[in-house]
């Protein structure tokens, strides 16, 4: 299905008039510049992607840890992406990666192609020649869709990168050798902390082919993902280094040498190497395929996506994905770097959700077992609390097939969950527990509302109606009985209680969709509990005790903790998603309610407030306004339920200035996963 | 297949007549006593299975860690089988064990059942008080073939266990209580240390299922075993401890509470509950299955093992698999107590291998991918180095069906094995390459030649030879090239080249009987290679160094490390099962060979070799003969080769009643698997 028109509210106005009238595929991935955002707080990554895909091959900078002497380090969080732009050297290139993402895991077998003496540690950004991390300049290095390039300038090698959904394709061109080495490290990993890795394994199947899996405790709590390695060209030898704390009992394994040529192992952490001799120019490829269920799985996938060594078809073959996604909304704007910013957002908001199933469509289950996904495809990677506001509603109008088997993903994850909910941030099989509300059920309500879903509308109805009503989980309980969240029983307990409302007015829409009145009366007046938290005496939502009354100790310009997340008082009691008109009314009418609203994008912010914001550049905040997070993304729009509609567009437009740019810095928050690009 | 005959020609002097006479099945499980083997070296285990079931549920008397303070711990030796007979306490009843063993794993799932105030530690037997664990007597115990009975003295806790192939059956009487509890303890196992516990997950299905894994780095390195656990009666809530030390990144897994009804955990170190209400004298069964391959398969091995709740069903019908198999030879002696000398070792003949394979023919390989065994049931547990000399061969005569099965569960393991190798020591999907030797193709060429095999026997013998000419395994190389192991090269250098020499004539039979002409010479050849290490100047067996020069440095009486193992000179010297007439020429013979043979049985040791053997009491030891460990097995039998062959019979009948009693310290070694019993 490919459709073309404009979904984008906010883009509308700097369109060319010819967009309705495409009908050839233009070559837009011209305009994708995937290193937008790697820079600062963006947390995109530069390397190779086809759209949605499993793997996302990318050069990581660094791979720092995530606690230094027990305690959290802060300079973790710049890596949620593997790279920053402003770094110089390049420790080597994983396999996952998330977009966008302000907390992470991650960054599986990473490869790193080396000269000379073999080194099995990474070294250090300071001093890179005490380790197998390279040096390397921007200069050398070319970023596209799917498809990345850089020059290894300590060992003289060529790095290029592309990718199919299941298989990383690695291409090194090597200097003249004998001691050409490629490194496969299975301890490296994104926000690593010393007992993230629970295992690896790894077998050397025959000369060119290396199986095995690694096993991680981090955000997703229990997740095991296994490989299949081939390289283009039988390597001479092998090897390994276990850096494992010495286990007390080896046996008789000490009879055997584990260190070289042994071709089963396991361990906590282990470093591989396999040695080359190579000519002047030679090439050696690697196809590095994944599976959330098997080995034999990730053999298959290997075998199916791959069945050439032509990296330049597979490359060009990413490359045309990527242009038709993109020629979904075909426009011409006046400027190249508008059309780069718009391309780019596009690039970024089809990245995630992750294709998570095997080519025989069997997947992993929250449930740990392996299931076959029957008529559709399975996703992961749900970051809803950011993408149930813009990108899954463009998902449903430019891609309502992804979006319907992305809705049947999440009703899978609900039949698996041990808790009988449906996902919150889920991601491998596991899920996360990050943020707030049950976002779910608005994808869910909207897509079937709209037509797109496919399945037992019926059922999906009652599933989102479980996981609302599920009174332990984070305050559901005193909402349903109070219609708030009392704030001495929850850090966010207002933004919590406002997204619950938002929520449960999707299940009500839903509910009246399908007939079903009894859940329809419950839910739509549950939407109204936003008005339990605000405070008509202050103007704002403000956190309410058990007893009824308004918190004391409140500053309209806190955040975390203070009844809030991501967004303060003066954002958070904004966000009446389902019903702006009552709110305004509330707030006192078009009179007080668009001053009001305008001095939020002009007021100046003590220092301290910056300081307290996460996730995005000082940048990402105009005036009050904080556009690198996500409660307020609707804001510019609130004008349009005003008597100044006019306002929604200038300032929408001066959003769009001002946070998005083309050029490595050229995001001010965390893209989360599309939510910002989208 | 029934066969009646003697196949036992040490035990034919003390059999009546009429035993090839009987045709109808005899009740035999009453000379079964568990309890044989429990005390001191024995280490088999009193509890609960069937014919070589996957589940052997026993009491674990203690769980002691394999290192204090990062240095072994000797005692932990004593609990191999997790029993032991003269301890007060118990901590548990755990699903796995080796029967014998001279080093350990397994120990999986241990449950516990309480009453009072809450304990999640399992206390120590000097204070029971203080933890979950509870003191118990022999005179309430009852130890029979597949069933075990115990008051859990603490807690007035009545605990009965029965077993079929893959299912452990539990049954608690319990006192009126309301504070009633039965623990699942994930962290217990035996030779368990700090790092052993790899992963654990467990998932609360419903109030009355629960599912899970445990994933443990111990003898078998890399090593999951999957539950289903059902209890006949609903828990009314249920809770967990974590006891891993904390993981940095807890992030929004914080604000809900794992503590208490969490359905989902996984951690490192776990220990579950379930709550109960009781009145007086209530069972609540538990039906505990498990599976190498997955959650799922559990709970098919529950439905298809253990349709009904009935207890005693259950245990007739393990009873019933017992005495069929004990019929298989049935004898009358002139008393009680040879009977149960008889039957007991027959019952530990039979505990292992062990069936490895769901009821859907599903296992887990050793290249740790899940393979279907396709009509045959695959086995694991193969102590190879004891079991090739006595154990296969009786289950050759008298178990022609599962030995044929277990020698295809071998070429299965040949042809998973990353190094191509035969199994050496393997259990569980995982080679421990303990002890020394290929004595599989022993085991296979025995049932080839003997038409017990149905495969492909010249398969089976590439795989031997393959596994017989890897030479960077443990010396192979030298051995082929200088026809015996350098002392320098390896601390048991004569007990493996004797040994080698031993497995090569077997695979030259195997030839021979295949017509393979080629291979028959080669190993026909390298079955002299005994000759290399014997030193006709001492007239025994002695380490040579790489020049050819014996060593100087070297006593008769030493083993481990000084070119032996488990057996010193004097022993090993007499090892040429394949060529004893040689052998006694060699060494001067009848005149010299029989006074020598002779001071084997009654020389006097000095102190010190006491000292230096292991897995053996002092009683294990008849004058420098050594009964408890495996190499000297076949000793008495050498005087048949001589002109007093009737010296065997005298020998073989004081060795009997030496080393084999009725009561728990009724083994003086090791059973190693069924090797001394058989």
């Amino acid at each position: 299905m490919k459709i073309k028109f404009l979904p984008l509210i906010f883009l509308s106005s700097i369109f060319s008039s010819n967009c309705f009238s495409q009908t050839q595929q233009e070559n837009l991935i011209e305009y994708v510049k995937p290193i937008i955002g790697t820079e600062k707080m963006g947390h995109t990554f530069p390397g190779a992607t086809v759209p949605f895909g499993s793997v996302q091959l990318s050069p990581d900078t660094d791979t720092i840890p995530y606690a230094v002497d027990g305690k959290y380090n802060p300079d973790v969080y710049k890596y949620c992406a593997g790279y920053q732009y402003g770094d110089s050297t390049i420790v080597g290139f994983s396999h996952t990666h998330f977009s966008g993402t302000g907390h992470s895991d991650l960054g599986d077998f990473l490869i790193m192609s080396t000269t000379g003496k073999l080194k099995l540690n990474p070294g250090t950004s300071d001093h890179p020649e005490n380790g197998f991390r390279s040096r390397f300049s921007h200069s050398s290095e070319v970023a596209e869709a799917d498809y990345y390039k850089v020059n290894l300038e300590d060992y003289n090698i060529l790095a290029e990168l592309t990718t199919t959904t299941r298989v990383g394709f690695h291409q090194y061109t090597f200097p003249k050798s004998d001691q050409a080495h490629i490194i496969l490290d299975l301890i490296s990993g994104i926000y690593n902390y010393d007992d993230k890795n629970v295992w690896t394994y790894v077998r050397v199947v025959n000369d060119t082919l290396v199986t095995g899996y690694r096993q991680t405790n981090g955000w997703a709590k229990t997740r095991t993902l296994y490989f299949a390695m081939c390289f283009s060209k039988p390597f001479k030898s092998y090897g390994a280094k276990d850096f494992s704390k010495r286990e007390p009992y080896r046996g008789f394994w000490g009879k055997l040498d584990q260190r070289k040529n042994f071709p089963e192992l396991s361990a906590r952490q282990l470093r591989m190497y396999f040695d080359f001799n190579t000519d002047e120019g030679e090439k050696i490829k690697i196809k590095f395929a994944l599976s959330p269920v098997s080995c034999e799985n990730a053999l298959m996938n290997m075998h199916e996506d791959t069945p050439s060594w032509d990296f330049d078809a597979i490359k060009n073959k990413g490359q045309q994905l990527w242009n038709k996604e993109l020629n979904k909304v075909v426009v011409k704007m006046n400027t190249r770097e508008d059309m780069i910013n718009f391309y780019t957002a596009m690039y970024h908001a089809f990245i995630s959700p992750t294709v998570y199933m095997d080519v025989n469509h069997e997947y992993r289950g929250v449930d740990q077992a392996t299931h076959t996904a029957k008529g559709f495809t399975n996703y992961t990677t749900f970051s809803l609390w950011d993408t149930h506001r813009a990108l899954h509603p463009l998902f449903n109008i430019i891609q309502p097939k992804r979006n319907n088997d992305m809705v049947k993903s999440m009703l899978a994850h609900f039949d698996q969950s041990a808790w009988h909910m449906l996902p919150i941030w889920s991601n491998s099989a596991n899920e996360n527990w990050c943020m707030s509300g049950y976002h779910s059920v608005s994808v869910i309500a909207d897509a079937i509302v709209k037509g797109v879903y496919t399945g037992d509308a019926s059922k999906a109805l009652d599933a989102c109606v479980t996981t609302a009503t599920h009174r332990s989980y984070e305050g559901i309980g005193y909402y349903m009985d109070k219609g708030y969240i009392p704030s001495e029983k929850d850090g966010s307990s207002v933004s919590t209680t406002l997204e619950y409302a938002y929520d449960d007015w999707c299940i009500a829409q839903l509910a009246k969709k399908l007939g079903r009145t009894e859940i329809y009366d419950q839910f739509i007046k549950r939407s109204q509990n936003w008005r339990n938290v605000f405070d008509p005496s202050i103007g704002f939502m403000r956190p309410r005790m058990s007893d009824g009354t308004f918190r004391k100790n409140f500053d309209v310009l806190e955040t975390d903790g203070e009844g809030f997340i991501e967004g303060n008082a003066w954002n958070y009691s904004l966000y009446v998603p389902h019903d702006p008109k009552a709110l305004i009314q509330l707030m006192g009418g078009n009179k007080k309610f668009i001053p009001h609203l305008d001095s939020l994008f002009t007021m100046q912010l003590p220092d301290k407030f910056f300081a307290n914001t996460e996730d995005i550049t000082r940048d990402g905040i105009i005036g009050n306004y904080v556009h690198g997070n996500e409660p307020s993304h609707h804001v510019g729009y609130l004008y349009d339920w005003t008597n100044q509609p006019w306002k929604t567009q200038r300032t929408v437009r001066m959003i769009l200035k001002n946070q998005y740019h083309n050029g490595a810095a050229g995001l001010e928050g965390n893209d989360d996963c599309g939510q910002m690009s989208a």
